[in-house]
């Protein structure tokens, strides 16, 4: 079929190059850089050598939060021996989309004379809420074409806004590593995504849905800077001070004991006690989500490591246990098992939330924080389904069941050794236009 | 031909020795740490804790140039599937020696009680001097020998600090991101050394003058870590304060737009709508190089926008459509298409700053913007020719035509794979000695 | 012998699960966070804005550091072919156990109202004090089980901890970059342990102790950040202000011209003029670790390259003639070269701190700096060789020989590329029942 439906020649370059012009409009009515004016702070003055802070102060933790979005969860993807460029080149186009369109989407509620005055904390925000898209695309990972996915991020970004908007404003709830409103969000709303999008025929696993060697090295590229710079990410936006120190020092350590106990279990349940790279490469992490809500709040490192060391339980287990029941019971395909890496940890986050409140380690209502946690999976839920049904829609160049999880239908692919370039690219457009 | 001329035993390590040595001796002679006692920012006192500003201030942006120096170009250029080794090697041998030349041809122009007094600020900017020497080090990437490389970095960098004086001190043009004073300079420098070593037997291409699978995942670590910190390149030196947010944003906003465009264009013209590697490594990143002249300037993050999106554009038609006709019509075989990357959008960069300043969104004139993008390629030019010229002397080991684009000449060069370890390793060195 | 002792599915569960929640225990009596009211800088008050300290003003530095430890360390080992899952996994499985017995083993020391108050400050030694564990874990790389290094790293971080706080608080010795308590000791200590683990039969070279071309480049991926970042390691714990900006400079330069020195070696002593990757992975680093103990002194930046210099060569040459004769004459196999890397300069270093301190380039005793040197060294071979002979105990899980230095004995492992995936597979399966 020469004329094939996954073509991308002007579905995609129509779309992309329509939503950043209309972004860029967007951004010429509505966006200004900050001028240190607003807010509650007391005025700045304009001297070279600001008394009370620098505007970049929190540019270091910005760079440690942007390395996460761009190298960690693109990297992490990589895990697929054949769909590398799309995990971290799609990657790339989703998150530089999404802080464009997310940095309108929550400036639009905090409107400063009718402008949104972009500082270091609102790029910091952006790229918060790029996680959620590039979450839900693990997802969905090698199963939808760059036009779903773009699509995918304009609706995603937009219910994460409104969430995010409730939960912070309106419940005045505590989630300053975000466990609720990104993580669990994130996870959920691309669980519904892939449900909506099932695909029998790929319930026997599909020849190119694992890893070779390489490809799991490329993979711990992204597992490691994720796990470095979580603590960052969880303590970006909170209170500077003691409040910050305590959202660096508990996401150290509960990621620290998350490692032991996600190790000792893969162990325990793989073949011959031996490690699975899957477990490695992910649930080394559901720390840092777990751990997220109650970052900044009085739970000793004591309290974080008892949380990490959890998530690294439930998380290896659920790779292990849950996600084949997933797939086969429930119609769910979650190619990179967000469930477990962000999903259960996320709501565990929320729950801990819940009690640490409860138990007057932070100011707050413990009603509240489960309302947050119950209004993020809502949206979630319901977001992923309108999404998934209109990303299902038969002109978006999804690609057949036999392409899946294969560069080739989506990019101009070299061979794999010099010797077999010309066969392996041959290889990859015969299967295309097959 | 045993005896052959690329062998580097004795040229390689007893000019690699000399120069530093003689470096050593020059930094023995001029060098000294930064007191914190000159210039004209008034006395800082010598208490430990200083009221004003502490010497590392800009410590976490210099570390954010550096990756993109070491690992950034470095890793870029592992895309050929038999030229990592030289891409990062050399990469990491050129820039250690450049940023050591760099600080002295530099520092002298600004010597202070007779010394160059070394601060994080200088370390930025020799760090910076560095980038030109790896611009042009794409354009010529596979073709020469570390000895020809080394001798570029002196010639590069001394030019380069010339040009750079004249812009900054004589001319007082703006170019805090160094749009025209390193990228339009480098590549045209690099691209006249290429015009001097140009080898008609490449013509048609050459095997190894390829990517492989691998090597394209292994150079989007350099692209991605150049992309994320690009704002830190195009900030490092600004003024502290609302023009340091302001490069920041404005790199941060051009950048992400740039994305959109170069994905964009890149599907509209390959074959079937297909993305390409090629650019999707390189003209994501001009958006950074385009906006740099202007990255202070009062342009806003839609006048950012604007520029990213078009540098998107024009560098991946560049690397389409110009690339070839450079090489076929010109003789000019640009390896990594730095003219694409950094030429043209430097070039559009300094125009971007020649229209802001006469639009007034800086201090300045847009005769002497003008006059310094003159100037840089100028320079270049005569520059990069002088010095291809010296490079093209027959003694300094450069490859033969075959052995171009192959580690295995300068590198003992390991197998592939396990199974083939031994004969890819006499597969190397027989085509060395062939 | 299918119940082979490789086996980890007991005992590394077992041992992981025990050690965390032990330490769980101990941090819960212990570890408080840092409330910023201890130690002699006077009372700090609690208002938002500071006016003298943010307690992560040293948080990018901890970064830099956290980089150097988990990408660094772990890609480093990368360059074996078949063991590339255990040196980037099992280097975040020993980091992350050892930065928590760390904190604790380094902060018993220092107690405050009976808890260890953790900062920033605090987490940089702790992660510091994994960098001796990860130093010896090169020594002894591919040749032993997770459990013999669990219990390798609880006894080198205890004498470690024993060792520093008698280097710095009794000797009150300078190290601040720790050339003799980390890089000295890690090297002697893991030589020590591979002294006691010695096997003959890999006296002549393990088909799989070696490199492919893809597996160089991953281990440059450790290179160049460790070499990045090394000014950081060398600054984190040094005074702020002119102290830290000299420990910053210092190991700039000295690095710098350790590449140079490096390379130029590395050509000289290999076949036909040839770069050897094992020098340029390695050797380059030299000049990072011999600057440490000078690093805060007034040596001069002049004086750091030669110190760098010196490195270089010494490392390379160790690594191209002195290996080989550790191996086949003192049954020391030493799998990383740790001892041309971290042993030999990091006696240089100390060598450097005594003739610095005598020349009175900072405040202290050139004797005590040579009992400081001498201590480490006694500590790291005593203590490497008791634990090396605990090590050896035949209960632990230790690979047979012709099982090293291939991940499939610990790892599920899938296949190098997708059509040699089952047989790979059942490759490494069959060596591990074989």
């Amino acid at each position: 079929m020469p004329a094939y439906s996954t073509n991308m020649r002007l579905k995609f370059p129509i779309l992309a190059l329509t939503l950043e012009i209309i972004t860029i409009i967007l951004f010429g009515v509505f966006v200004d850089y900050d001028d240190g004016k607003h807010g509650g702070h007391g005025a700045h003055n304009t001297t070279h050598h600001k008394e009370k802070k620098d505007p970049l102060t929190l540019y270091p933790m910005f760079q440690d939060v942007h390395v996460m979005i761009f190298i960690g969860f693109g990297f992490l993807m990589t895990f697929l021996k054949r769909y590398g460029f799309s995990s971290v080149g799609l990657n790339l186009l989703l998150a530089a989309f999404a802080l464009q369109w997310g940095l309108i989407m929550q400036g639009l509620w905090h409107l400063d004379d009718g402008k949104i005055k972009v500082s270091i904390f609102k790029m910091i925000n952006a790229d918060f809420s790029t996680a959620t898209v590039l979450i839900s695309f693990g997802a969905v990972l090698g199963k939808t074409s760059p036009v779903q996915l773009l699509i995918m991020t304009i609706l995603e970004i937009t219910i994460f806004s409104i969430n995010e908007h409730l939960v912070a404003e309106i419940l005045e709830a505590n989630d300053v590593g975000a466990s609720m409103i990104i993580h669990a969000f994130g996870a959920y709303f691309g669980l519904a995504v892939a449900r909506m999008l099932y695909r029998p025929a790929l319930r026997n696993s599909h020849e190119n849905d694992g890893s070779v060697y390489h490809s799991d090295l490329f993979a711990m590229i992204g597992t490691v800077f994720l796990w470095m710079f979580w603590p960052s990410f969880n303590s970006a936006i909170a209170e500077s001070g003691t409040d910050q120190l305590m959202a660096v020092t508990n996401t150290y350590f509960s990621l620290a004991a998350c490692v032991l106990s996600a190790y000792a279990v893969s162990s325990l349940v793989e073949h011959k006690g031996k490690l699975d790279m899957v477990h490695i490469q992910n649930a080394t992490l559901a720390g840092g989500v777990a751990v997220g809500t109650c970052a900044d709040m009085d739970i000793g490192p004591f309290g974080a490591m008892i949380i990490g060391f959890v998530a690294g339980i439930v998380s290896t287990l659920g790779f292990k246990f849950l996600t084949p029941i997933l797939a086969s019971n429930l119609g769910i395909q979650d190619t990179c098992g967000v469930h477990n890496l962000h999903g259960m940890p996320g709501i565990l986050g929320g729950i801990a939330g819940i009690v640490a409140v409860a138990l007057g380690k932070k100011k707050g209502s413990a009603a509240m924080q489960g309302a947050a946690l119950a209004s993020s999976l809502g949206f979630a839920l319901v977001g992923g389904t309108i999404t998934g049904l209109i990303m299902k829609l038969p002109f978006w160049g999804q690609p057949p069941d036999q392409n899946c999880f294969d560069d080739s239908i989506y990019w101009e692919v070299p061979g794999e050794e010099e010797e077999e370039g010309e066969e392996s690219l041959a290889h990859g457009d015969q299967k295309a236009e097959a």
